[in-house]
């Protein structure tokens, strides 16, 4: 049988893949469904940094189109524009997601769950923990390291006290100093190439103060330290 | 400060009027958020049924059009051309709804809960179950009802078996017997005035078969007993 492909956003982020395991998880221990998790882009610098600093060894598959009429989940993001291909003729089962909906339409009744929060990662956080599904290691790994990148460490404008919260919960469950492995994630992220010029740098971003770390936050999610 | 405005879709049913006043409570006890609750027409003669036999005190307002700006929060549709006028340009705070979704479109993140199950009230049992916040003799009445009524007494084919078990627990917690108070809420639902002819019966009509009871299901959630 067809397993349930369940995948975040082009051009994927951290949040996007640690969601994707994510719900792989919770569907596999609440519903006892077996799904492909699929990835739509190579691994951005911070989603290596945690592959291997942890040394994960999930596989995501690499896909770019669906064919027709197949059962999907998506999780942080519901634009069909930042979707897979021929996402139109899916079978959407599923959405986990943080953002505004725009224009999202379905054949069928589905399971939605959206929360105004700093990042899917915790609202996936929030339905594990309810169904005491916080075993294993590299979903917790991947849960707090996205809440990390997605909030900024805190410092986002959307972060809000449960995106708080869950962290610390999670690096206690993980033993993990949060505010050290949180910085040392975010530099991981940070990456030269990705800019051109101090003008580029300027534009469209807004700045954050860190402790001592000045950096901007790019609506693409690319972060610049100085 | 403006009240949250919680309503369902036009010609409102009864799930629509239980789901505004489960929401209503949910929003209050989980949250501490007052609301108003909204109806976008008259009461339908189950809905009627229900808070005579109850004698249900609750008030909910008739409202037509929104003004610009105003935060609502929408039960058992999501579909703007069956919300209220103006829904545009309104700040949509939260959805929870167990249809397929059409075209929806917010501007900012908010909190959106589906299912894939027979009916609203369902989920607001689930959501109210969770929180330990099933104390009210007059929600439980309304969501019980719901239930029965969207899945016309479990013969509906969009019936699962997470709405048979939260019906039983409702009439459990009510000491209501299911299947008698069941079949008087549907007979009460029953108009011939909204049928004019054994021909209108039969079109786009779907039949069930209900113990020795016939009816058929209209889209607009009449039903007819034979």
């Amino acid at each position: 049988m067809e397993k349930l492909k369940v995948f975040g956003h082009k051009n994927p982020d951290l949040d996007s893949v640690a969601a994707t395991v994510g719900l792989t998880h919770l569907l596999k221990i609440r519903d006892d469904i077996d799904c492909e998790m699929v990835v739509l882009g190579q691994f951005n610098k911070e989603t290596k940094f945690v592959f291997n600093k942890f040394d994960l060894k999930l596989k995501l598959t690499l896909v770019s189109k669906l064919e027709d009429g197949e059962s999907v989940a998506l999780v942080d993001h519901n634009e069909f524009s930042q979707s897979i291909a021929n996402i139109e003729n899916a079978k959407i089962k599923m959405v986990v997601d943080h953002h505004k909906i725009d224009n999202f339409k379905t054949s069928e009744p589905l399971e939605y769950i959206a929360k105004p929060l700093g990042s899917t990662s915790t609202i996936l956080y929030g339905l594990l923990k309810e169904i005491n599904g916080l075993g294993k290691m590299e979903v917790n790994v991947l849960l707090l390291s996205a809440i990390i990148s997605d909030t900024l460490l805190f410092k986002s404008p959307t972060t809000t006290e449960i995106d708080i919260k869950s962290a610390k919960e999670l690096a206690e469950i993980l033993n993990i100093d949060l505010y050290t492995y949180g910085l040392d994630l975010l530099k991981a992220g940070a990456d030269l190439s990705d800019v051109i010029s101090d003008i580029l740098i300027q534009e469209d971003s807004k700045e954050f103060d860190c402790n001592r770390i000045k950096y901007w936050n790019f609506p693409n999610k690319c972060n610049w330290f100085k």
